[in-house]
């Protein structure tokens, strides 16, 4: 028989944040019951905590998107083979790493059918019966979903797994310079999304022809930075032109009676920002999630004995009572200790924790600690308000402390030899002019593992007339920023 | 070159839903713009009208599931075949409609993968290792997510596809009686969001072995009733006793040290129930949607002429800038007649259409359609609170109207002669008492095609103590719903 203590015991992070970072990571997801690996290789399992994270994500920019006139749909989760062969370049990106279903039942299907990797092909046979008149565009569809690549790399919760949590929005337009402006809407949605409920900072900037997306005709992205000094593509953009359009016919009549084709966006958010968020906020004791979040976003402790169990536990259900606009749960089980207590929720990752003991009581206080900082403040229970603003303070302050970061993480580099060394060191994003040839940008990367993020919009503007490619001393076109990435 | 008007002319519905139900239904469907077939025969796509529906349902069942600490996950789509085929009743009403994975990219797989057809197996495997002592209890899971059976009778949008939207909740219990107090909770939640938002009335009550869940110890379901008065199956709830639990070893140490399996449940509503609500309410104009439901709730359409045409649009923009607690839309595109967008509006089933000409913007008024019942009704420009009542009125009459189709439908029946005649006419739900054989429900299904649909919660307490079976004539142990069923 085992014992209750036994089983109920603390999941400890052994690994170092600084010293084994992967260690570190993989612990900190899966003894904080944030997330499980399951009984298929490269597909986790969300629970409740991680998975409010994402339904929040969802909620927050689908309701940007309906602002701006972006709808919801659904489409199958299946793409036969032939659909999904019609774009050249599109077939080629995805076709590696796609399942395929093959039997239905007992019976071999006639046609292969991929599950799902992205929805360009199922969507756009569809829009080419739907759009028929200038008088159907722009068509603005969005998706929120879930799409399998069967990776054969080592798969690492969020950051690469077979199945993932996205959306994908697929918008059509008669006008190619309505269809570009759509980009800085959509890129700032995903960045107020990612800096203000996730606390994350990232880089825009448009990535080179080489990283573009299998079929598009140019791509942008945020890319963001992992606390051991490699970079991470987040949230992106497509441009696709007319290559789809011309794929799958997709044409319209204009008002003069003309049929022209249509031009085309594709843009995704996708879970895989959840573990950035979690890598870069947490520390050796576990999870840190930013307040706004948070599935529990304050846990209530009563320390209390035998003589003063009844007060204690009152008073602490009544602060609860007044804490409703926040999610709050009151501990007060006897069976655990407060410090079994402290270090279970330091672990979870609950922004704050109130403490309720005697002291508290006679004094009509509550003492409020950060799970950030370790920052303890003393409240008067009648300026239970003042919540608000540590909540406030402790999700500002996480996002200028991951900025801070990323901004000491970013160095211009202009000499060759120097950008080697610094690339052994992991030390973020190496900022350099480059002439856009993509020989250069092949041999940087057999050089030194470094690729092209992207080419930041702010960075360009250093951009001088005398700079010269960092590898081949040529007049440079863009400034780059180049990094070890996942 | 098309000519735009030939482009953009209106689908007419020409099936009439009384002589050609089957044809009505789907024309009713597709024509509007609801929802389209995809590449894939089975597989349907939501467009923004039907998928904000889904939506619509997913958030206020949410909302219930929350209250009563029902919480969300996600677990991975597909589920290894070992693990399928550990609960053995399970696998036998499963196997036969499971899509199999059987490669990723050019590589064969070691072991075929279950696109998910119900997570019950891979969600299990993971409570076998997070259920430890009788703290981790209950607990209490759900996902909403897509599932995939792979059905070889012939589709039908809704009512037949062979990928779903739905939510399966799957929980676990120390206690067997809480266990099955959740029954009640459950289905009261699923009858309250079917009542007050999709205006569907329904009959509850208890499956018979012979139509229970694959692994379950007893179904519950609510039964709805079809315009052809044919029934179909709605929302369920499943209890699993400890079935599953010995299957999947899932097993909790009690405050004593002992080791016991766990109590579970398992329940469901599927985007199903968006077909039947169409199928109910919408009549042979087109769509006919519950306002609480409806993508767009208001249409203003303004009829002008050049000399009054900045004065009329002025005033409707104005009227639905007063409207704002409503999803209204103003259509004044100049190149459609007044009469062109009525019957476009009515077949998308725009729940109020308001019709502003001279003669309103004169006496200061607006003039509201209803869409269900043609009703007009003129309203002062000053008492435009008036569309909150109007809008209740409607979802209230939707239901009522429902109501009594159904209780119409329901017929009580003794005589087994009287039964095979009735159910040639689709009557609906015969309702008669049964011994509690199979042999006897097999019997009425081979000689009339009916199958028992539920024991109804509320009928039971009408067994008179000489009641005999409707087939063999012993005595009867319950009343049965009988029905022609989807």
């Amino acid at each position: 028989m085992e014992s209750l203590n036994d089983i109920d015991k603390v999941k400890k992070i052994t690994a170092d944040k600084e010293e084994n970072f992967s260690d570190w990571y993989t612990q900190v997801l899966i003894n904080s019951d944030f997330v499980d690996y399951s009984a298929v290789s490269g597909m986790m399992v969300f629970r409740p905590s991680s998975y409010f994270i994402w339904d929040s994500i969802k909620k927050y920019t689908d309701a940007f998107f309906k602002e701006v006139g972006i709808e919801d749909v659904y489409f199958p989760l299946f793409i036969p083979e032939r659909l999904l062969n019609k774009e050249k370049e599109h077939i080629k990106g995805f076709s590696p790493e796609v399942a395929w279903v093959t039997e239905g039942g007992n019976t071999k299907l006639e046609e292969k059918l991929a599950v799902r990797p992205t929805s360009e092909t199922i969507m756009y046979d569809s829009y080419s019966k739907w759009i028929k008149s200038w008088r159907d565009l722009p068509l603005r569809l969005n998706q929120w979903n879930n799409v399998v690549r069967w990776e054969f790399k080592h798969p690492t919760p969020f950051l690469r797994n077979r199945e993932f949590l996205w959306n994908e929005g697929h918008t059509a337009f008669a006008d190619e310079k309505e269809a570009l402006n759509e980009r800085d809407v959509v890129l700032g949605i995903y960045d107020n999304v990612l800096r203000n409920y996730l606390a994350l900072p990232g880089i825009r900037g448009k990535k080179t022809d080489k990283e573009k997306f299998a079929g598009a005709v140019a791509s942008y992205s945020i890319e963001l930075l992992m606390p051991d000094g490699w970079a991470i593509q987040g949230p992106d953009f497509h441009n696709d032109g007319q290559n789809f359009a011309k794929s799958f016919d997709i044409k319209y009549v204009d008002k003069s009676g003309e049929s022209k084709y249509v031009y085309q966006n594709t843009f995704a958010i996708s879970s895989r920002v959840i573990g950035i968020m979690i890598a870069t906020h947490s520390d050796n004791k576990g999870l840190i999630i930013p307040p706004k979040l948070a599935y529990i976003q304050i846990v209530i402790i009563p320390i209390y004995n035998n003589s003063n169990k009844d007060k204690i536990i009152d008073y602490s259900n009544n602060v609860k009572d007044r804490l409703k606009e926040f999610r709050v749960l009151v501990d007060s089980d006897g069976s655990y200790s407060p410090g079994w207590k402290f270090n279970e929720y330091e672990l979870k990752g609950i922004p704050l924790r109130i403490e309720i003991g005697n002291k508290e009581v006679e004094k009509n206080t509550i003492t409020v600690k950060r799970r950030d900082n370790g920052e303890k403040i003393e409240l008067e229970i009648n300026s239970l308000g003042k919540i608000n603003s540590i909540i406030d303070e402790m999700q500002v302050d996480l996002y200028e402390k991951a900025k801070k970061f990323l901004d000491s993480h970013v160095t211009k580099v202009y000499d060759f030899d120097e950008f080697k060394k610094k690339i052994q060191n992991h030390i973020g994003f190496l900022q350099a002019p480059w002439c856009g040839s993509m020989e250069c940008e092949d041999k940087i990367a057999d050089e030194t593992k470094a690729k092209a993020t992207n080419m930041p919009f702010d960075a360009q503007q250093d951009l001088k007339e005398n700079d010269v490619c960092i590898y081949c001393g040529k007049p440079a076109k863009h400034i780059v920023n180049f990094a070890r990435s996942y």
